[in-house]
């Protein structure tokens, strides 16, 4: 099956994957849908640092070379050079594949020793119709959509090789999309009428890659020759660095050896770089400046800078001359190329197995882990990984969907990320890290501003940075002790003999270190091997959950809350009822429910209990995940339960911590579950999508009340913790970038109108279809997540369960990168994916469930 | 006094002060050494998309537009413009100052409508030799250095305001250096033998900013234009863009409005973001392709592009109608500059009240600091800050040696800082974030790779990613404990009765998570009001300290230590022993000395004690600083002391683990402390300057047995602790970049020829006299650390004491910004910093302590 790219200008790309059979197809080299990227033999993308810097001279240079100068076995044997001119203006009195095709031919008769043959072709396949105007005698396909003409154009020569009866090499050139008038494509386009998608073009291209990798001549290359510039648009007007990037295949530069040309050099190097490309040679004319030992020093001999003979500037000059005292410089650009992706494909070979022998991942037993297993990650953009994957001896790069949003911290489209790009490099540039306590820079003090614009809007004052999630946990206890501490009046030494505990959830998780670990209740992550000094500071309530069942969503209510109560029946019936939509299961009318007063007495009772009674336990603190227990399996507390329960506390003067690292910016369809909720917290912590998803980077939020409670005279009152990179630049440049990004409606299309929420991502109906499949005990859809649980009994149920393994298998192969907790699975999105590509995602997953349960 | 940069091309600038009081000054404005960019008015740099896009028409255009056209008060005063171009080639012929004195001059006749006048003077200050020659009829001052010569060129002309007796507007034109040949300025100063420091350059030109902004006209203008484009190289061959950094001065990219020009301005625009430049606005010609559209709209609208109208190409047109066609383009343009300039004074002015109202800054008693205190760092290059600085009324950018390295985090000089930036750029590009349990990338693999043949090498296996010191520790806590576990087949059944400890070092500090907290001796830090759940489950030993006194390395022994053991006697004698240097102090042969035993003596006789005698206590690990105690106050401990102690502990199998996290990547002069010590942890912790200063990660190294223990058949037996962001690429890209930088010998030129280790960079000489000065009570330097302790009795001494803070206050006066330990003040460079530079700022410190005294 084929990728398609779905490119969207106004939001850069998004990729989605359409269900069409590739027609062309190496079908039996990969059962995925789609082998993005073949690395089966070299291909690179030739870029330039400005127009006229001859980029089609490199190309024809390189061909002839790679054709006739690369016999290094005793026997010849035959080869293949594709050469793609994806765009191209000024057509058909420019074109450079013709160029390509008649200097190659004409330096093969010359240069080739061997007794091979040469077919050389040029094919040009769609044109404007002003540019196919321009070539009365040739056919033309009419039908053509978009302003666009199928031109029936196509040359062929056969050169050399008369005694020879083997087969013989090939040159295709191809140019792919021409227009008229010689300006920037996108300009002709306008001017022509002849569109095409970006989409489409991608598409097109990695059909005819393919189609060349499959025919059976061992030695092949390609290469694709960019109109231009770097940065120069194309036919959308997205730059053509930005629109080949998810190719990412690495590049030559073609320098500018002019006056002026180091600079536009190292600026087209750089744009480059910032787009994530590797560039493995540069090569410029020589101009008699001595541009390239400007650019070998400055780029510190990394990446070998190349020098042609100038260039006759002789129109009727054929060149030959030129080729011919290039020849060296080409065979050694060649050389270096090959070697380049060797090296590529030998390292992406070994890093699997590299890496079981010298990482240590999180939460990993390594025993079960094999090799075969590891993901050996190319890159990522936007909402997807390419990652490396081997079908028989062929080497290819696929995408893969991130369903996990890569633990969760994932927000950016493909934009996005190259907006957050020039941001990390420019915070990097301008700052670097800087010494934070009693100082300013503009990075912390902008993104503290928004975030009391924002998450914090109408109840927080302060912000205190910190590097991740446990770690703005462990602040925001110590915030809420103190805060408590002041309140009640305890001393310290009176305290001393208490038992100071904080008041949590069952099921709820807040972070790996050990302050953050007191808070969770005794689980497989808290036992004695884990952390022997770990021993439950928590006075832990069931909370009632909810889910989507059915097609219905549903409220459960523990045992120990409904059991030994007045109410027990009033609230058995009300677990009967069920809501239509998520609405209203967050429906304030709600509050005065019968199933609201059995929460509110249990409640209550509990809270009695833990500080009546002569007893020594104090609670200093609440600290909950507002409406969804992440890490303890996606489990949805019923949002009326929440509401008390943060409404008891404050009235007993507990203070109230949310702990938003998992549901903060966005996840859950508002820019902070408190927003959902519909109440507000006294201290709230945030992580994850906080930098967009980019650098770690950390925030605990708190009201001025408890500010006020470390607000001394002394020192020693001081609030005395710190990490080296609080507030760091480089993180709250992101942040400041990805939080304004994610709310503005001029680049989240999925915001609503009235600029509260995020539109519903994931279709209702199939999500109801998915929560009445027979495999699925329940669904939680809610913002950018969408998690189900399977069925599943005894051993086969919990975290440690490897239920879902044979399921998250089917779905890697099928481009889902999926990781479980236990027998929940999820999807999940960034706050802009478009809601089509959630709907694929979710459609794979329930056409998966089924093979799923036929294999159980 | 007047700042210098001394800069290296080899390795980019490092920003040194030299102590030569300032010619031409503002003298009263500031009281410290170098009001670096003086923010009283305008001041921008004008750069170029390529060259030959119209910077100097802008630049005329712009300062005709200020002298006639920003009358917006209804008196007309007089207005002055200031147009600098540092680097001329091409001269006499070509001679853009020249261009911008006559136009502008001829401008003024045509536009002026007040009766204020116009003095414009072109000035041309230094020509090559080549060059003067061509002025025949020029006086030239001899006795030129470096081949260039002082040319006394001065042209001066008055345009109209005749009958009006007020000051006139004055519009000062200056090339400060001129090359003959119209060729690159690097390859100018080849040919002609007129080269110019880098240094000089810059000094050069804030003198003469510093000189026209001292005049008393309070509209005044200044513009800097560069020559070429943005990354074409100055005189020394370093590029402009990086040539001009120090000053960060905002710009106007002058845009390319040709075919590909679109690509080499969005190029040039990055090549600016690269180098931490803002960039106020784009202006380009028209040339009919609306290359202006494609740009606003690639830049989101967020910068402004202005166009001008097509620059007529007959040379015979003296352009009288192009500019004033272009008047109201040139208006907007300097409404847009003025804008920018007045915002960002603001809000320079405003940051500080701000953030004492909305940020909580770590470790700081807010009730203590007043907004006046604040320090506004805008921006950071190499060691140093720039801070924003008001005296009186004007605002002033002043540069500031961090000398507390932000919190020990900070490594790059100003070079490797850009090159860290492109890196975090490209990182970001290529991977953003992405998932690693079971996965791989190459940053992680490589950095990885890097550190067991680095810090790691002959001992470690395993690389554990977190984000900050104190996860890290949590982590080898972890490690540690489940290894002594196995070891000692304890069970978790028979465990839960034994009071589970880790043996440490009193005034050793490892993080403010609950689990390192714990893992330290009671402090301020860990009293109840911090933190009530901490208990502190060490066994806290006293370790012997050694330090400088009088200009000899001495060791101070611990009355625990001493008392009650037989040989008291001898080793109250070994405490008189000292030592003439840091080498002699490490030497192996110390092992067998009669303070070894007694070492020895005590360390078996703790051990014993805790483990014997039927008690509970059991000792899961050991953790130490190697040889410095950082936040303790920057105490070294008596190396022989820790090998004894690490030796002992493995004998015992209780696991060791090295909390590098401030001592790790040069911080002591070798690239591990453990190196320097001269023995091998099972575990250590690595983070601060692991990723050369920019961005948080932290890694936990360990032995292959360590990692063995958690090799078994079920999940529950893996280290079941992670943080969202493990192995981040971002991170672990910029890591690798570092730790190949500070060890390579082409790019750290600190490091010994024997590649062991940096060579001093403190002043030994100066050393010994700080630590003989009466206000000193002991100094350690050590590698890139030079702390030293004042003497200072009762509350003055210890953490809380703020008994430095006037010293610090002086420094800070003198360009030094540096934070305190108590009474302990240090000064922290980078693996790469020049002695040089270190023996500034230590000889700052060394005056500043007679001024110290003096006010006591």
């Amino acid at each position: 099956m084929a990728i398609s790219y779905n490119l969207c200008r106004r939001h850069g790309y998004s990729i989605s994957r359409l269900l069409s059979r590739r027609g062309i197809s190496k079908s039996s080299a990969t059962s995925s849908d789609g082998a993005e990227v073949d690395l089966s033999h070299p291909a690179f993308m030739i870029w330039g640092a400005n127009t006229g810097v001859g980029k089609t001279l490199v190309s024809a240079g390189l061909a002839a070379s790679v054709l006739c100068d690369s016999q290094s076995s005793a026997k010849p044997i035959p080869s293949q050079f594709l050469y793609l001119k994806p765009v191209q203006t000024g057509f058909p009195r420019d074109s450079d594949s013709r160029f390509v095709h008649r200097k190659v031919s004409e330096l093969f008769r010359n240069w080739n020793s061997s007794h091979i043959g040469l077919q050389a072709s040029n094919h040009v396949l769609k044109v404007s119709v002003p540019a196919s105007e321009e070539m009365p005698g040739v056919e033309v396909l009419e039908g053509a959509s978009d302003g666009l003409r199928d031109l029936w154009f196509y040359e062929e020569r056969r050169v050399g090789g008369l005694d020879y009866d083997g087969d013989d090499s090939k040159l295709l050139c191809k140019t792919m999309y021409a227009w008229k008038e010689p300006i920037s494509p996108h300009l002709a386009v306008e001017k022509e009428m002849g569109a095409v998608q970006d989409s489409v073009l991608l598409q097109s291209l990695k059909e005819l890659i393919a189609s060349a990798f499959s025919k059976t001549i061992d030695r092949t290359w390609c290469v694709i020759e960019t109109a231009g510039g770097v940065a120069s648009p194309g036919p959308s007007g997205v730059l053509q660095c930005d629109l080949y990037r998810p190719f990412r295949l690495p590049g030559i530069l073609v320098g500018d050896g002019r006056l002026g040309g180091i600079s536009c050099t190292v600026s087209s190097y750089e744009t480059l770089k910032l787009r994530g490309y590797d560039i493995v040679a540069i090569i410029l004319e020589d101009h008699g400046l001595s541009n390239d030992n400007a650019l070998l020093s400055y780029l510190r001999h990394k990446i070998p800078v190349l020098v042609m003979p100038h260039i006759p500037c002789d129109p009727s000059d054929d060149l030959m001359r030129w080729f011919f005292e290039s020849r060296n410089v080409f065979i050694c650009l060649q050389n270096l190329m090959y070697a380049a992706y060797m090296k590529r494909v030998d390292r992406l070979r070994h890093m699997a197995s590299k890496a079981g022998e010298i990482l240590w991942w999180p939460f990993t037993q390594h025993k079960l882990v094999s090799s075969e297993t590891v993901t050996v990650i190319d890159s990522r953009l936007g909402e997807h990984f390419s990652v490396h994957k081997v079908v028989g001896v062929h080497d290819f790069i696929v995408p893969q969907f991130d369903a996990c949003a890569s633990w969760w911290t994932q927000g950016p489209d493909a934009t996005l990320q190259i907006e957050l790009a020039r941001e990390t490099g420019y915070a990097t540039s301008r700052y670097g890290h800087v010494m934070f306590p009693e100082n300013v820079h503009e990075p912390a003090l902008r993104c503290a501003e928004l975030m009391l614009e924002g998450v914090g809007k109408g109840w927080a004052s302060r912000v205190f940075f910190s590097d991740n999630g446990s770690t703005a946990i462990e602040i925001a206890l110590k915030m809420g002790f103190r805060k408590f501490l002041a309140d009640s009046g305890i001393h310290d030494t009176i305290a001393k003999n208490m038992d100071f505990r904080v008041l949590a959830l069952r099921g709820s998780y807040h972070g790996d270190t050990l302050g953050a670990m007191e808070a969770q209740a005794p689980s497989t992550y808290t036992g004695f091997l884990q952390q022997p000094w770990y021993s439950g500071r928590g006075v832990f309530l069931d909370p009632p959950t909810a889910y989507i069942s059915d097609g219905r969503w549903k409220i459960s209510i523990p045992e120990t809350l409904m059991c030994g109560r007045e109410k027990t029946n009033d609230m058995c019936m009300q677990t009967g009822a069920d809501f239509s939509s998520v609405k209203d299961l967050f429906s304030f009318q709600r509050g005065s429910s019968v199933l609201a007063d059995g929460y509110l007495a249990y409640i209550s009772e509990q809270l009695t209990k833990i500080s009546g009674g002569g007893l020594s336990t104090v609670l200093g603190a609440l600290i909950i995940e507002p409406v969804i227990h992440g890490a303890g399996g996606m489990q949805m507390v019923d949002p009326v339960f929440q509401r008390i329960l943060v409404r008891e506390c404050q009235a007993r003067k507990i203070p109230v911590i949310f702990d938003e690292v998992f549901t903060g910016f966005w996840r859950l369809g508002r820019e902070s579950a408190a927003e959902l909720l519909g109440c507000q917290p006294d201290i709230a912590c945030y992580a994850k999508l906080l930098t967009g998803g980019v650098v770690p980077l950390a925030a605990t939020l708190a009201r001025e009340e408890i500010f006020e409670a470390f607000y001394r005279d002394s020192k020693e009152e001081a609030l005395l913790h710190g990490h080296s990179y609080s507030g760091h630049p480089v993180g709250c440049s992101v942040a400041t970038k990805a939080i304004r990004w994610f709310k503005d409606t001029s680049t989240n299309p999925n915001l609503c109108v009235d600029g509260n929420g995020l539109k519903e991502l994931w279709d209702e109906g199939l999500v109801q279809q998915v929560s009445s499949h027979f495999a699925v005990r329940r669904v939680v859809a809610l913002g950018t997540l969408c998690a189900i649980e399977l069925r599943a009994e005894g051993s086969d149920a919990g975290y440690a369960s490897l239920y879902a393994s044979s399921l998250i298998r089917i779905l890697r192969e099928d481009g889902v990168y999926m990781r479980s907790l236990g027998n929940v699975i999820y999807l999940m999105c960034g706050p802009c994916t478009s809601p089509d590509v959630c709907r694929a995602q979710l459609l794979k997953v329930y056409r998966a469930l089924d093979r799923f349960i036929a294999s159980q």
